[in-house]
């Protein structure tokens, strides 16, 4: 496909995305892209005026309804209930009134629109000039953010000016819970629906000033929103206020002469507890909204710009060659951003917090696609996911005793920590997920150095995650050490014995908790580790199965996969994704993948693999890839740049960071592909830079695909910051602030002091990759 | 556990089953153990009274209500809708009123109490004294059948006579729709409960005639329940009936005299359709009903015992050394007539018709295990059984092509011949039930020689499931021919590789169809053979993957299997069934195996293993067998009696013969097990006897274990009946009827003429089993 300015609606600018146009239409990807988030607190970029809109959507980290999951025939240990993200009462909404005619794009005459979201302020712009059915003109201005210094606050500013003629105008500034929400299909991938699930607790108004106490029925979790308003308007207005139920809404009227602007500057605070009371979740909104008035719009719109200019100087990526791509990347990196800045030990939702997508939950994605670019990048944020993980211990622990297991199962998909998963071959034997929260671990602790997380968390995360696998695992009769009966990273093929994945993940956790261990011994003695535990972890470790095919020179994913039946990819052309088409059944007894499983190990545990292993592996899965997940694409972009297609690894990089922009699995409706969006920075970092870190030593290999001319990068190493900038024929590793580091270049170790060090890329020889399945070629971008 | 009589509260008896006692709660079981049948019409042994019940039942084989089957996590392929079997029409209810009091044994006094269940008049009979709570006596006696001779009808013959006293008594004989039935807890194996199925037609009566037609809500099957009735009463009485709705009654009031009785014969008729109307339905229970008043309950009783006459003749097993034994073998194989004598065209569900247990469904039970009874000894039942099979062949296409596959694909579980299985690694991967079908299909064929059910039938059930198979299966690089990602029997290993049995089914079911094609090219020609087709069938056949571990000298029950963890047994104490304690992650990846699987396919495929084979595979697997499903001991008995465990063999036939009479599931109140029933036969026949049938030709290897000093059994084969009779150390062959056939007693061949052949019994060493896992220790019956 090929990409031409203005395609997909958006003008190509490095530093914002702005999308003009009068098709509605378009909402289901702009109200998702345009998302505003802290981590915290979650907007969907639905209009102020509320209508027309494709899913209303406010959300609040870890708020989420509780539901029955119903079972055809129930099994031991299927989790009895789920969680579903809330859609939350509503503070975006600020209607207006022009001349009696309520302002609503789907009427009238709209003649200028265009929003824009600005990732150097981290503010969402729009403006807007309208006529209404009845003649009456307006121009509309409005930019909201969500605090990334205030966490508990978001702002809108909203003007409104009439054009050519005085003109009474009227505001309605509301905070509305139980806003009606569309029910999802019968696409699993879409939240269950939840029909009005708050139930009013207290609402209460003064002056400009209203705040509403709700809670849900099931979960019983409390939440409360607040507004304050500032209004700017030189002659006099009429404003009142009332709250009741749902409801609280500001009402603010004028005669608003032409040629002045009626302006509201609105501020709302969120806040939610599972423990606290009414009147101290009231009570921490009113300080909330205090303290936003206090600081004021502009303060805040300052603030906001500094902290990100703070994240672009330790996480930005420039690229020549592929303006669009430049831009894409950087959205990728300000979502991210968002997803996770002030999570403060809560989950990292696959979605973020842009929709209801995966109904809200958390899977593998955040430590394993997510974690990787925030711990280089913005370290605290990964520290603080890892903290969540930690937070949800005793449930890990005791889901694993309920399972069977010794040490900590953490699930494969959820909001609280308790296990969501329907489908037991993911939610029990999807194990890997408890190893990739050890890896993630241990790959913070190495590039953080973060000893009050290791001493609080880390060292246990570690442990526990290790008594699991040892325990998962056993010896058989010819001494290898065998997890058996899992289901990897791919999902088209599931209860598998010794998965390359998993074991090799395992086998890191394994080690990396004997090494802690050795290291902590304060702390693992708490934990109960005795020696004997430890010698056995490295036995297992040393003796794990890694089955290989001897007779083709390939890995086998998992036992016996090479030999497993064809699948047929020439009868499946058009019928992507295949779970919405093949029983599993047949899934899993073939040679076919989802998304990348032996090649992302061959990334993720690079040491493991000789230099011809990955090529010969990456030859015979790449194949067989059909990538209907977004978490594939980037993964394959990584290899296929290791092993020299480099413009392969291009294709598929665009292909992971236009997921969204482009809407390429069709959902973009129900919130961003956070981890697909992290993927552009893996890509770019440890795709063309070549970027690993194996045991804490980061190690470089930069090589451009034919279209860039020059990509550089930013990383955050223990105290270093560094920046690499890669051209067609050298690399320049330069040290922004922090000490010396010791860093290696395509095999070749150096010290970056003060002075940059520039050095030279060997050639390689230009090799022809394989192909894709056939309907599931990646995107043509690269020449 | 050592048995003595009475323990169960049953006399021993070689001939009936009679229960005495006033233990209401017993109910629980005595329902399901008097249940009666003929295949088509089923009627739980609860009370004429209505009351206490523990779950009322009638049933007609076929009819169900449909209901969505709900799932947590979709799937492609997934049923959505389920079937239960509906508790209809209730016609056994026959009401007393004694001076005004309503007769229910939990009021008053009951002084006398038994009912018996007689194996040869095929009748049950009651006879109660009891004495009202405000002190009138009374004698009730009932007989009741389900007759085997006219399918459509069930009969009642009720007296009542005062004792001591001249009474007013009353009567009222009921047709009651919509019983109320309890709900199933949480036991998977329990049906769902349906409230109310029936909706009311049409009700109609006359004189002491009276007939209910309902239709299910969302099935939208038909049923008409009629019954009429004869009153014996030598002086005035008063009767009139009263139909509508939900409910008919007859009621009919005397005052009867000391000396005198009342007595009501009633008889019963049922039809249903999915398709005749209302009128039609009403006018064939008419008939029916006309028909069994003509007749009279003498002449129905008469007729009975001759059909009985007839099956013991053709099915009898006889034993001495243990007569509870004895009773319990006669009352297995009259269930399993029960079951499947009359069900012409329809399934044989797991539970016969004789409770509500897993929903009515029929799995692979029935070929499996219930018609290798039948088709020795009852062999139009299996053919009937078959045919309902071929009925549904549109449906099994349809769901091979639903699911991307060739052929026909066999439900798993099902009513209609839809699957009904709301877990796909059972009702998707468990394939062997196709071939379970074809085996049967060429087992009734060879043994039964029924041409017109070849030509109709037989060929393309043969035909179309080898093609599922050959489909199913491909070969691999080193030419073997593979069947990757099934559920073989044991449902504790589930999506295995090359599970023995399910590769050896589908090998003699390939081999099979290469036969027929062969042998009926015209009927082949119809259903588009070709030679290249058989070539291929017959190519995957002989490369057929099995497993084999040469390290430890035994198979694999799948590949793999050998090298998976060793379960902790000694910490499954006390927590069995496994499935309702552990998650069916834990059991798939572990040696842990639920019922005979590799064992099973040593009895049924035996040609394929060696003696040593046979004997290493038992002892390698009855130590991780822990006989959680019914199905398990019978198989393992006949491999144990095989290799010379001849004492276990025996506590396994006990424990298979016992399964109901002592509740070792404890459900027993949901229906009995009719294939652990059918298991008494082949214990006795295949295990003791050493009956095979491979390719057509029947042998022997008699021999007794301990206990029994005397065991025979009869067989029809083809147009040939035999009776075959061993002591310790003899056989001897009789030929009762059709010509002579050929035999085989321990390897040596004779032909059977008219004169008995009495063989000697060649000596075995004695050999020590292996140990049952702790706490599945079979029954201690042997010694």
């Amino acid at each position: 496909m090929t990409l031409h300015d203005h395609t997909y609606g958006f003008e190509v600018h490095p530093w914002r995305l702005r999308w003009s146009g009068l098709d509605t239409d378009a909402l289901k990807k702009t109200e998702t892209l345009f998302a505003l988030s802290n981590g915290h607190i979650g907007l969907r970029g639905t209009f102020e005026e509320g209508e027309p809109v494709d899913h209303p959507g406010t959300y609040l980290n870890g708020f989420y309804e509780g539901r029955g999951l119903p079972y055809a025939e129930s099994g031991y240990g299927y989790p009895e209930s789920g969680q579903t993200v809330v859609n939350v009462t509503d503070g975006k909404i600020i209607r207006l009134l022009v001349e009696d005619e309520p302002m609503d794009l789907r009427y009238g005459r709209t003649e200028e629109h265009e929003r824009t979201l600005d990732f150097r302020t981290g503010t969402l712009r729009r403006s807007t000039l309208w006529t209404s059915p009845t003649g009456h003109t307006v121009r509309i201005k409005s930019e909201r953010l969500v605090s990334f210094t205030k966490r508990t606050i978001a702002a809108i500013h909203y003007e409104v000016e009439p054009i050519g003629e005085d003109m009474k105008l009227v505001l309605q500034s509301d905070l509305l819970a139980n806003e009606p929400v569309p029910t999802p299909g019968n696409d699993p991938r879409l939240a269950a629906a939840l029909d009005a699930p708050l139930v009013a607790d207290l609402a209460a108004c003064r002056n400009y000033w209203s705040i509403l106490v709700h809670h849900t029925k099931n979960s019983n979790l409390h939440m409360a929103a607040g507004m304050d308003h500032e209004i700017d308007f030189p002659d006099k207005f009429d404003a009142f206020i009332r709250a009741d139920g749902d409801l609280a809404r500001l009402t603010a009227a004028a005669n608003v002469p032409q040629g002045t602007k009626l302006s509201l500057t609105k501020y709302i605070g969120y806040g939610w507890s599972a423990r606290r009371s009414v009147p101290a979740l009231r009570a921490q909104v009113d300080a909330a909204l205090a303290m936003a008035m206090e600081i004021g719009w502009e303060a805040l719109k300052a603030e906001q710009v500094a902290y990100l200019d703070d994240f672009w100087r330790d996480a930005d990526i420039e690229l020549d060659g592929d303006a669009e791509l430049q831009q894409a990347v950087r959205f990728s990196l300000f979502h991210v951003l968002q997803a996770g800045a002030r999570g403060q030990s809560r989950a990292i939702p696959a979605k973020g917090l842009t929709g209801p997508g995966y109904d809200g939950h958390t899977f593998w994605d955040t430590e394993s696609f997510i974690l990787p670019m925030l711990t280089y990048t913005a370290p605290a944020a990964a520290g603080e996911e890892l903290r969540w993980r930690h937070a949800t211990m005793d449930k890990a622990k005791a889901r694993a005793a309920e399972l069977g297991q010794r040490g900590a199962m953490f699930p494969w998909r959820s909001i609280n920590g308790d296990e969501c998963s329907g489908y037991w071959p993911a939610g029990t034997a999807g194990v890997h997920v408890s190893a990739d929260i050890a890896n993630a671990t241990a790959r913070y602790l190495r590039a953080a150095e973060d000893e009050k997380f290791e001493t609080e968390c880390g060292v246990e995360l570690l442990v526990e995650t290790a008594r699991l696998f040892a325990g998962l695992g056993h010896h058989d009769v010819n001494g290898k050490f065998r997890i058996d009966g899992v289901t990897g990273p791919d999902e088209y093929t599931a209860i598998v014995n010794n998965n390359v994945f998993t074991n090799l993940a395992a086998r890191q956790n394994l080690r990396d908790a004997a090494e802690i261990v050795h290291r902590r011994p304060d702390i693992a003695g708490q934990l109960g580790v005795t020696n004997a535990e430890v010698a056995h972890w490295e036995s297992c470790a040393d003796a794990m199965t890694i089955p290989f095919d001897e007779a083709l020179g390939v890995h086998q994913q998992c036992e016996s996969f090479t030999l497993l039946g064809a699948w047929d990819f020439e009868a499946s052309v058009g019928k992507y994704p295949l779970l919405l088409n093949y029983p599993y059944y047949d899934l899993y007894r073939k040679q076919v993948v989802k998304q990348a499983d032996l090649v992302f190990a061959m990334y993720t545990f690079g040491e493991e693999f000789t230099d011809e292993q990955k090529l010969k592996n990456f030859d015979y899965y790449y194949p067989l890839t059909v990538r209907d997940s977004s978490l594939s694409a980037c993964c394959e972009a990584v290899t296929a740049a290791e092993v020299g297609y480099l413009d392969l690894a291009y294709d598929l990089l665009a292909e992971s960071v236009f997921t969204d922009l482009h809407d390429l699995h069709n959902n973009v409706s129900s919130g961003l592909h956070i981890a697909a969006l992290a993927g552009a920075w893996t890509d770019c970092v440890a795709g063309f830079g070549g970027m690993r870190d194996f045991g804490g030593n980061i190690t470089f290999a930069p090589r451009l695909p034919t279209r860039l001319t020059y990509l550089s990068f930013r990383m955050v190493v223990r105290d270093s910051k560094i920046v690499v900038a890669i051209d067609k024929g050298h690399a320049t590793y330069r040290l922004l602030s922090g000490p010396p580091i010791e860093l290696a270049h395509h095999g070749e170790e150096f010290t970056l002091h003060d002075q940059p060090v520039s050095l030279p890329i060997p050639e390689i020889e230009h090799r022809t990759p394989p192909k894709a399945p056939p309907g599931c070629e990646p995107y043509q971008r690269s020449v």
